[in-house]
């Protein structure tokens, strides 16, 4: 391990990085949009105070990559992204919350706006503009409030305004998602930060939701690539709050080179001592994100030992980690084994059934409840104690071979249900 | 359509069926074992008044056919129902709820007691009968209140006594499902009856949860499973309520041949009315099993059409009704138009998205909300109204050939997590 996470990081700690993050009124623009109080766009809202509108910059362009969602429906914001970042270069982060721009039929064009309106502000080439929302779906975005906010935006920026951009980013989050991590490349203090946003329409198929991270390494656009897929691939892939993916999920990572380190342009081992860092922070995103998600009240894990190989082994934790019945179960701390054994058994993957061992672990202890694909009598009161507490892992032990995956998701309760009943005002 | 619905129709309509249910105390026995009053298989349980031994009888020998879960953890029940049906005769079932039998060492043994206690009581042959469980997994049947409460089950059994069997198979429905359907074949009236359970754990991947058939049309086994299937294909197995599939689902039918009609054994005319009147039964089974799904104050249908192919249509229709997100909108009576296309292009089918149109239809109206791929300005009030209503379709248009399907499920609610937060006690 030879990596440090860094108490108060954030998308700032990197050299050359600063952020910010105001309320510009998108929010309060969109509902009342919906409400009908006004028009989309008009701008006569009052701004409702929570902060929407974020912006990172760095003080000289960058190697930049991202990866996007699957989702055949997408906003305008990504293919417009995927163009700028075609030269494998950008320079600042524009991203609004409260509405994300998708299914519109002026989207790109707003999109473009944005970017343009971030480069004018910072007098950089609107090409190096990395552009997201994340909202509302399928409701015009208001410009006015982005248009009238982005230079007081651009004031802002410090480098104090990580955790403001982390804010800005939230929609029903509860917590900011903000970290860094250090570690040393050919004897030069390498840093990684980023931000992030989560809670609903989040899954495994690449179910980043908006993740913005920086880095002061020296590496190329392509081993920038290369390491994002390969640490999200084990991380972000592998959480799931509903089963959802989003139109919107767009995970950049922006390098600016002035840590010094010799440029990282293959696959050597300053680049997987970078992308082992890079996982770490990433898995301790994930696990924020599950544990934030929406109406959670645990995180729950899912470990999987003794499979036949690695994809066997995700398929069975993530099937796991996405039943209803088990979610629902873990919310109820009652520690139904049928419901783990049911979602291996469905998950597709092959597997003996009759090597299938599951415990549950908190931090009050661990407790065996099938052996060899057949529930046990065990002390009922004892696992509800285990299961009382915010973090529950569910291992699976099969006797099918070495491979191991893990897999992050959250309870189902009534929170869930009421935030997404009515979501939009 | 030459099939008729017949008003209080049951798995006993067809000649020649008996049927009853009884309180025999599986259910408290269970509870207890879990809550440590009692040790399982203990007779000493007083039962709980809810009945869960259910017999059906046919007064001769029948084809027969069923069809099971795919979920690798299989109940034992399903194991013995297979061997018995392997020579496709049949002329009982016995079936229990409150506990699935399903993970447990002596799973097998105590399946194929219960059709050893069946056999006896009705002077059959042990391979003769249909076995079936549902309820909790995990935790050994009792087999004691079985023991003494089939010999009164037994004595109960009557024509009248398809209503007592269709509560006896209940576990968390809230209402029973049991129907009968009419056709004429060659001047004879044929008739088709049937019972079923559902509410959780039910998933596409034929979800059938237990449903019994019964007919009394001569048919040969092998066209009585062709038929099953077909008709299943687009029913059953387009329900979805939570994504779950579950250990114990069975799908049995059994054919009596007292109709008199000349014996079906091909695909001809006879074989396609039969197979047009099972399927409009088993869609209204659909419908009922997903408006009583677990929690459920909603039926929500997905009509698809327009599609490329019927894989296209179906994989559309049931990821918009498998949605978490799209479930709570339904709840909350919220016409988020962002969420359906979000579920239709993350499901996995081709599709064009700029040709997609979506609309809510109710009791109280229709209302378009997508058109081309891009959210309309609609009557926000209007919808509301559309939405409030106990069945609600969702209408996709797609612009990419002429293919159509149909999925039902329910919306997802406090209750449906209140349900499963504490399912075994």
């Amino acid at each position: 391990m030879n990596y440090t996470f860094i108490e108060n990081g954030s998308v700032t700690s990197p050299l050359g990085f600063v952020a910010g993050g105001v309320c510009a009124g998108v929010k309060a623009a969109t509902s009342a949009a919906i409400t009908k109080a006004v028009k989309a766009n008009e701008s006569a809202v009052i701004p409702n105070g929570k902060r929407d509108l974020a912006m990172i910059y760095c003080e000289k362009p960058c190697a930049a990559a991202a990866i996007f969602t699957k989702n055949l429906v997408k906003s305008d914001t990504i293919y417009v992204t995927q163009e700028h970042l075609r030269n494998g270069t950008a320079q600042a982060v524009i991203v609004n919350s409260g509405n994300a721009n998708a299914c519109n039929p002026d989207g790109r064009e707003k999109a473009e706006r944005m970017c343009a309106l971030a480069a004018e502000a910072l007098h950089i080439a609107e090409d190096d503009v990395i552009v997201a929302s994340t909202g509302v779906i399928g409701q015009p975005l208001p410009l006015a409030p982005i248009q009238s906010g982005v230079a007081a935006l651009r004031d802002k920026l410090s480098k104090e305004g990580g955790t403001d951009a982390a804010e800005a980013i939230m929609t029903t989050d509860t917590v900011k998602k903000e970290w860094a991590v250090q570690l040393t490349l050919d004897g030069k203090t390498v840093t990684i930060g980023g931000i992030a946003k989560g809670s609903g329409m989040i899954h495994i198929n690449m179910g980043t939701t908006l993740s913005f991270v920086t880095t002061d390494a020296a590496i190329s656009a392509a081993m920038l690539r290369e390491a994002l897929v390969e640490a999200a691939d084990v991380t972000y892939n592998m959480v799931s709050v509903d089963g959802d993916t989003s139109t919107n999920d767009t995970l950049a990572i922006m390098a600016s080179g002035l840590a010094g380190n010799t440029p990282i342009t293959g696959k050597d081992a300053a680049y997987r001592a970078f992308t082992e860092a890079l996982t770490a922070a990433f898995r301790q995103v994930a696990r924020k994100l599950a544990a934030d998600g929406e109406g959670a009240t645990k995180l729950l894990t899912c470990q999987v030992s003794g499979a036949k190989d690695e994809q066997a082994a995700k398929t069975i934790a993530k099937s796991v980690i996405c039943s209803s019945l088990v979610k629902a179960a873990m919310f109820g701390a009652d520690a139904n084994c049928g419901r783990i054994l049911c979602a291996v058994g469905y998950s597709g993957a092959e597997v003996d059934v009759r090597n299938i061992d599951v415990a549950y672990r908190s931090a009050k202890g661990e407790i065996l409840v099938c052996q060899g694909g057949m529930g046990l009598a065990f002390d009922e009161a004892k696992a509800e104690q285990i299961l009382l507490e915010d973090e529950i892992n569910i291992l699976i032990t099969l006797g099918d071979g070495s491979a191991t995956a893990e897999a992050f998701g959250c309870d189902l309760t009534y929170d869930y249900v009421k935030i997404n009943g009515d979501y939009r005002t």
